[in-house]
């Protein structure tokens, strides 16, 4: 996808000659094939162009170079790991790229506060084994966590597995720091639980997709670390009886229930017939599946998953269950969900919808996008699958066998229209976890509040007047 | 304390006229004696003054007052259950009062998706009463929780006993519905955990204490009942040895601690001494207590707070300790530290502090403010107790026995000084749950970020470009 906006201004000889002095020479990046690891990504849907990308080694070089790029109306695109699934990181109109990569340091674990402040640059993976080398477990995770960036963990508002007990990258952030479009620095690093001095700021940061400003540092809670985690792999009829052992699992478990993930059988066909030592933990045959994980400080995660299955089994919600007896089988069961994205290519086109709906709607939900997209394109072959705690499914859709791929991938909005409709009756977003880019852009206007796309644009007048802060992203 | 700003514009009949059709009749207060309970507070500490109280009945009444007030340039103060603590619901200036009490529907109650939408006037206890009756926990708890409303909970984002598991106030909301300066209404309601279409307007009004708009509604989240609920009163030498206990407690127990409340032995002395029916569980002597409780939804919780507490034995950190035995001895528990606000003034003048300090920072802070205090005051005494497990303080200070209380009193900003100067090092909060109000809004521009403080102006200005929302409170 080329996104088209109005040509950004050249940018000279000179200015660049500025930039490079605010990086130093070798971290700023001039030359075509290096720039264009930073404007294309993995899945290919969007290509960007970039005549200078800058890698800043601090904070105070951020703030220089938005200083430089506001006086020279110059904008910016601040990226992290480069993994953004709707084009937020992408220099769709020649933009200069900011990428904060180099900003890697853990500047401070403090484990009796349980606090950890990273820079924008450190890996999500990286931040999660720091934490566990201290006891701690910071609870974020995703598929993109080996190459995926603090920073924009935050700036898109990260979901994951584990947002069940410990709630999206936002909840998991105490403070930030942040430069703005002309080169101020906010300092909103906190350790604090409760600060209950005036606006919150941070939260405007947050998930705004770079948009008002660069996330440079975080402070981001740590939790103790689970002595015991058991995961169970179901099998069962509906997603209404997947509602039910939720709300069974809920009961019993409480905040240790730290995944509830819904898989369509296709989805999983999918992922065992692409994936790499993928396969199915129970015979194949359940129309759907749950993969549900306990986590405890305590030796009794085991005992409170026999009995949730013991529950299902004796009302005739669950069909077929089984335990991952050890580590290397838990691994086994994530591995068939963390390839069920990959594992669509395969299969031809792939129209996405990353959507949210409340909880108790997602059984109706998934039946009514069924009906209408397989009417819509008769032998499509819906994909769902996804955090049925949070009410957020990856409702994807897979072109018909043996169709035409580009045909079909032309139906995208004509698909998402279909799709989006539904969960705005149902009173959900079009967006749960992956954010607006450029992607949905166009679409938030029909489906949010009026008076919020008004304050979010006077907001964003505030912050950035001039512009220049990933221009044509979220507005 | 009367805080004197620059006169509101007067009241023509035909304004109070005007906003009476609003409302209708009966609702639009201006006899004195019937206005008088909405202008104090129960402290006594502040005093205000208004001509006219309007209790609209609905959103569309609300916005109809701000579009009118706008029109005209008549301030507002929002008030809830009228228990703030730092005069942020007092109108010190001759403000038109807009009381939401009136508004306490709950709009819905949806135990699938585990959400409860409520009007803000909702008295939090009902709240809370109404998610028990659908075998659900709303988990917010104060003190005034008979009183106060969802309303001014989240508009001062409350904390309370349970924030240690379950967070703050902002962190039970998933949507707000606001009515703005200018009668616009925000519709952000929202019954979903994830929702990234835009920015996070939310967390805006949450905390803002009334002064960029009114919170008309809100969607609670709630949570499994726990079936098991574990209180324990723990005797022990210091501030430090407690922070081992919740180091232990955290280890063990996770998310299941609910509460970690450390009390000094004058805070208990004072609540047994002038609570009713209040008696310390464990022989005196010790100088310092835990109050502490787990909550499962499983039966191991007696388990794990008994293995918390041979632990501590064990480490020399526990010197005794005792478990509820029952309800009775559990709400006995919770009596002995809800009377403790209310103790504090039969001993005299109390100079009140509500501060954070990164937990593990709170040992030192005690230390080094009682030798600050004792300082500047001979005889004066400290009297800390709190939420440990958010490092959150309620450091005050009562007056030397036999002691001039006005002249006491009249040093009630030169011990804020002192014991902000500490806070500040540590990197804590001079408002941890309170909030600003008018209490402290002098001092804010001395403790926070410049940059922060720039943009909590910018955001003031444009949601309120008049200045009509709660004039002179936080900022």
């Amino acid at each position: 996808m080329n996104i088209i906006q109005p040509a950004a201004p050249q940018l000279s000889p000179e200015l660049i000659e500025k930039f490079r002095n605010i990086v130093g020479g070798k971290y700023a990046v001039t030359d075509a094939a290096d720039i264009a690891p930073y404007t294309t990504e993995e899945r290919d849907l969007f290509h960007g162009h970039s005549p200078l990308v800058l890698r800043p080694g601090s904070t105070a070089e951020v703030a220089a170079i938005c200083k430089l790029a506001s006086e020279h109306r110059i904008a910016l695109v601040p990226q992290g790991g480069n993994t953004g699934l709707v084009g937020g990181q992408t220099p769709h109109n020649g933009e200069v790229v900011v990428s904060l990569r180099r900003m890697d340091r853990i500047r401070e674990v403090d484990t009796a506060s349980n606090t950890m402040t990273c820079e924008a640059g450190v890996i999500l993976q990286v931040a999660q084994q720091r934490a566990a080398e201290v006891d701690r477990l910071f609870p974020l995770s995703l598929g993109a966590e080996g190459s995926c960036t603090i920073g924009g963990n935050l700036s898109t508002n990260a979901g994951g597995t584990a947002a069940l007990a410990y709630g999206v990258a936002r909840e998991m952030a105490l403070g930030v720091e942040v430069v703005l479009a002309d080169g101020r620095m906010l300092n909103a690093l906190s350790k604090l639980k409760k600060d209950n001095t005036g606006y919150d700021l941070r939260n405007l940061f947050i998930g705004a997709e770079g948009t008002l400003g660069i996330i440079t540092a975080a402070t981001l809670k740590l939790f103790p670390k689970p002595r015991a985690v058991e995961t169970a792999y179901v099998g069962l009829k509906s997603p209404a009886q997947a509602l039910k052992l939720l709300s069974i699992s809920q009961n019993e478990a409480a905040s240790s229930l730290t995944s509830f993930e819904l898989l369509a059988d296709i989805a999983v066909d999918f992922s065992v017939r692409h994936g790499i030592d993928v396969r199915n933990p129970l015979p194949a045959g359940h129309p759907w599946y749950v993969l549900m994980e306990l986590s405890s400080s305590r030796d009794d995660a085991r005992a409170a998953l026999e009995a949730i299955l013991a529950k299902g089994l004796e009302d005739g919600i669950v069909d077929d269950a089984v335990i991952a007896a050890n580590l290397t089988q838990r691994q086994a069961f994530w591995k068939l969900r963390d390839e069920m994205s990959a594992a669509q290519k395969p299969e031809g086109g792939s129209i996405k919808h990353d959507i949210s709906v409340p909880v108790a709607a997602v059984p109706d939900f998934i039946a009514e996008a069924n009906a209408a997209v397989v009417k819509l394109i008769p032998g499509s072959r819906p994909v769902p699958f996804g955090h049925l705690g949070d009410g957020n499914i990856h409702y994807n859709v897979s072109q018909p066998v043996g169709g035409d791929t580009a045909e079909f991938m032309a139906r995208w909005h004509e698909v998402n229209e279909v799709v989006f409709a539904i969960v705005l009756r149902m009173g959900g977003s079009i967006s749960a976890e992956h954010g607006i880019g450029v992607l949905k852009r166009d679409e938030l206007p029909d489906v949010k509040d009026k008076v919020a796309i008004e304050l979010m644009r006077n907001i964003k007048a505030m912050l950035d007047p001039l512009g220049i802060m990933n221009p044509g992203k979220v507005l």
